[in-house]
């Protein structure tokens, strides 16, 4: 089953858009879990357990195991959802970006070595930097289009010959990228008229959408700027109000209150 | 000594603008050495010394090691170019780009982490998504501008407002990065007529000049359009065509005959 099919299922199975995002922070975890690279291991499987069923992907983001040498820690943590959560999507936050040949290397790193079903990308190197990611059947390709924080608008914002950059990477999303391979694009949910406009370009493609929670997007505003005809249509990714929920011994339990709640509040919306 | 110093004097000391990139590709490197990660290092210490006299820089590229679980060979190799070529400028090629809680992760791997003198990012998502890069006192932050592949064009030269997108990043790095930190530019071999425009653009902030060797940039054309009054400016890379010189018992030598020969093509123009 290929990313849309597999994403499509996960929303009408758990009914929910949420995607947990595992940002592990050292500095922010429970303390008696340690200060071991282990430890983001420890951390990680129990949030993915404790949020399984409120989540229709899982996104571990990289460079938070890349900075502390982790990166066998990941690779459990991955072979550890595609195991005990199959029909969850898995997705590497990596936002990689080269040319041709090192691409290809980038494609195996996210695919092959863990396992995910799709993987973030940046649009800056053209088409044919994304090529060897789109010739994986079955696996996702998820394109920086409009992102969250505050000074994406720098270049994404310019005016391209009458539309913003971000518009025109949605417009080959569609028209170019979408008969390479199975794509979907990264908008922030703290630009939901920028969100509604990626919309109304985009038809059904799945968009993920960072920015509520600690950045700030209102849920609300999200998801009726960014929802299909049939209710779903976004992944939309919280990580760290749900991982730091509590820094007490009850963090899990925090964790999984507020992953529900997050759902709830997207599904109260949906409707 | 800051990235723009070191780079300065290496340039003086070993009069190179060579830059000698280490994409180790297990299919590609002499069978002799195994398929094993360990052979990754072991392959690009040997390349390193035979050729540390020849460039003033080194630049393996992450993908090459990350696509193989090879990130400890890469830290080994990374501390033997410090402590053996102390004088050598060294690049970790990762093309990193996130929100700023992210990057700062980024940062840590490649100046932390790999010990990096500067480190490739790309500028997608904004000036805010490079400050915890150039937030590191003295490291280098070289900024994607017109890369070499041949889709580069397919967002960097959409006319933004009069200007093609990589000529605004030629004017981002000069106008407000260089204010935050030490930057340079990644622009394309294969695109000679743009690189004489970014240098225009940019007095003489460093260019990374990838391109030349495997992917048919010209070495006369690049260094025509590419030097400063002082004869150097750039880090002109050759990774496939050093790497690969020979597949036989001879891959040491043959690696360092190319190099030389590289650089020595280069100082014939740059006179």
């Amino acid at each position: 089953m290929g990313f849309h099919d597999k994403l499509a299922s996960a929303w009408r199975a758990t009914d929910s858009m949420l995607c947990v995002g595992l940002d592990p922070d050292l500095g922010k975890m429970p303390r008696s879990l340690g200060r071991e690279p282990s430890a983001v291991l420890r951390f990680c499987r129990e949030i993915v357990d404790a949020t399984a069923h409120t989540a229709c992907a899982f996104k571990p983001q990289i460079a938070y195991f890349a900075a502390i040498g982790a990166e066998r820690e990941l690779e459990q943590l991955c072979a550890h959802i595609r195991a005990t959560h199959p029909n969850t999507v898995l997705i590497l936050d990596a936002k990689r970006g080269d040319i041709g040949p090192t691409a290809e290397r980038y494609a195996s790193e996210a695919f092959e070595r863990y396992g995910a079903d799709a993987v973030t990308v940046n649009p800056y190197l053209g088409t044919d930097s994304l090529q060897p990611f789109f010739a994986r059947a079955g696996k996702g390709v998820i394109v920086l289009c409009r992102t969250s924080n505050p000074g994406s608008g720098d270049l994404q914002s310019l005016d391209t010959e009458g539309r913003p950059l971000y518009e025109r990477v949605a417009h080959l999303a569609v028209d170019r990228w979408s008969s390479l391979g199975e794509v979907a694009l990264v908008v922030g949910a703290t630009y939901p008229a920028e969100l509604a406009r990626v919309r109304s370009i985009v038809g059904d493609l799945p968009l993920l959408v960072p920015g509520i929670g600690a950045q700030g997007g209102d849920v609300e505003a999200t998801v009726r700027a960014g929802r299909t005809t049939n209710g779903y249509g976004m992944m939309i990714n919280s990580s760290r109000a749900i991982l730091y929920a509590s820094s007490n011994d009850d963090w899990v339990a925090a964790a999984q209150r507020a992953a529900e709640r997050t759902r709830d509040e997207i599904r109260a919306v949906q409707a």
